[in-house]
């Protein structure tokens, strides 16, 4: 991994997040509140695949600014919303007191809908620089969020819990809750260039095997890791009966899983005319995290 | 009032709804949680607004329709999560159990955070013809929902229960909680046709006394009307230990103060070039309505 490009990429996020939560947004708990749970750190994944996608489609960082701060935005929401009582009732994450614990339930519940309108609205930005692309990523983002992405991937999941779910099942569950979104990361950041059909075609499938990649990661991490290097509650899944890729598979088949949708994301992108070095390199990064 | 008007809109806009939460967006009990919040009815009075509005801008209905649904379906999510237990927990709304009550409240959460992705992403729509004017809706909802607006209204009520408000610091709160989106649904509508800067600060200052002459209109019901006219809990105010315009002027001067605000909403209508029937007839609507 090029470990200066993706140090720079996560200065420039954590940079261009706070200043998208700066004080023009007001002096409240709420916004407290928010700030609380976007800069607290966090891996900058899916901001990362945006500028490393518009990288491979010839855009400049500054013409993917807003895309990153938008995914890394509606990725907080999730967090702060999926952690609640009603939802997976965490109280840890990113080994501090998840936001309803930090602050109250309203206000977490209200943060993370701010978090979202806000990450729509800057979609208004001047760095888009035509409809079409404005066009483009409202869908992109709509898409991966709402009654067809990364909501009804949690609601299944929570309606999941318990039962023994089957390998296609899970995959398809979390290519809803986890996969739309990165996907969308991808094609957020392609879409501020200009990307032939067949590079679209191609980063689309790198994309989805990078976020089943992360999630079967996620999946073994949660049972191997200790809750000091996770930074949540290592175990929370089985404890709350949840089907995972090491429960249904094993830990060892899970791990080539995950490598083999990572061959599947660097054959994608190879094939892809631009430059994907950071994209391959982030694939990888995907399954070789330790958090 | 024009009532074959309003009737024909209402027509509209539920017909607009129901195909916007179609059965394209799949078969969930979390599109189901959504379709039972939005299409149970509701005054609709957002996107009357919006219609009224792009009328009054010289736009066509049909330019107007993106928008009319966008404020009702974020109308619609914030309802459902106003309603949730850790905020106003409320059973009763729009006649029938509110949407934790009739599902649960994950997917209360989540069908109100999937609503607000609708509502975002349909400005992606192909009726908001120039990026002018898309770039000016993000605007206009961003503002009007996010930190400075919706959200920050609410978790400032929330934060106020039990204690008495000033009655300037009341009407601060509302004009977030409720004004922000009634303001800006006219606003939303006069984009869609090409107002002149003294329209646009008239329909300003018209949708700022239409929102609060609309949420005075509502404290006083919650004091005076039936449960059954209400179609939500009444006395629930009261109860939650929140001020009011009646607790804070009694019934009396807190109607005069909404025909007040009604009238000043008639006089800045006076001053904009295009027709504004319609509004006019809005703004008396929204104190002279009974539920």
């Amino acid at each position: 991994m090029d470990q200066d490009w993706l140090e720079q990429i996560r200065i420039r996020i954590d940079q261009a997040l706070d200043n998208s939560l700066g004080r023009h947004l007001g002096d409240s708990k709420l916004l407290d509140a928010a700030r609380y749970s976007v800069l607290r750190g966090g891996k900058r994944l899916r901001p990362a695949l945006v500028y490393a996608a518009a990288d491979a489609a010839g855009a400049s960082p500054h013409a993917a600014d807003t895309a990153a701060i938008a995914v890394e935005l509606l990725h907080a929401y999730s967090l702060i919303h999926d952690d609640l009582p009603a939802m997976d009732d965490d109280a840890l994450r990113r080994g501090q007191p998840t936001t309803h614990i930090a602050f109250d339930e309203a206000t977490a519940i209200l943060a993370g809908d701010a978090l979202q309108a806000l990450a729509f609205s800057i979609l208004g930005e001047a760095d888009i620089r035509t409809d079409r692309m404005r066009v483009k990523q409202l869908n992109l983002l709509g898409e991966a969020v709402g009654f067809r992405g990364m909501a009804l991937g949690q609601a299944i999941d929570l309606e999941s819990e318990g039962k023994a779910l089957s390998l296609d099942a899970l995959k398809a569950m979390h290519a809803k809750k986890t996969g739309a979104l990165i996907t969308a990361s991808v094609l957020m950041g392609a879409a501020c260039g200009n990307p032939s059909d067949d590079d679209w075609d191609a980063l689309t499938q790198a994309g989805r095997a990078i976020g089943l990649a992360f999630q079967i990661q996620d999946d073994i991490l949660d049972e191997t890791a200790p809750t000091e290097t996770l930074g949540k509650t290592q175990g929370r899944d089985k404890m709350l009966g949840k089907s995972t890729f090491p429960s249904l598979l094993g830990l060892k088949a899970s791990e080539k899983e995950a490598y083999a949708l990572v061959e599947i994301a660097q054959g994608a992108l190879a094939r892809v005319a631009g430059d994907t070095t950071m994209l391959e390199q982030l694939a990888r990064l995907s399954v070789e995290r330790t958090n």
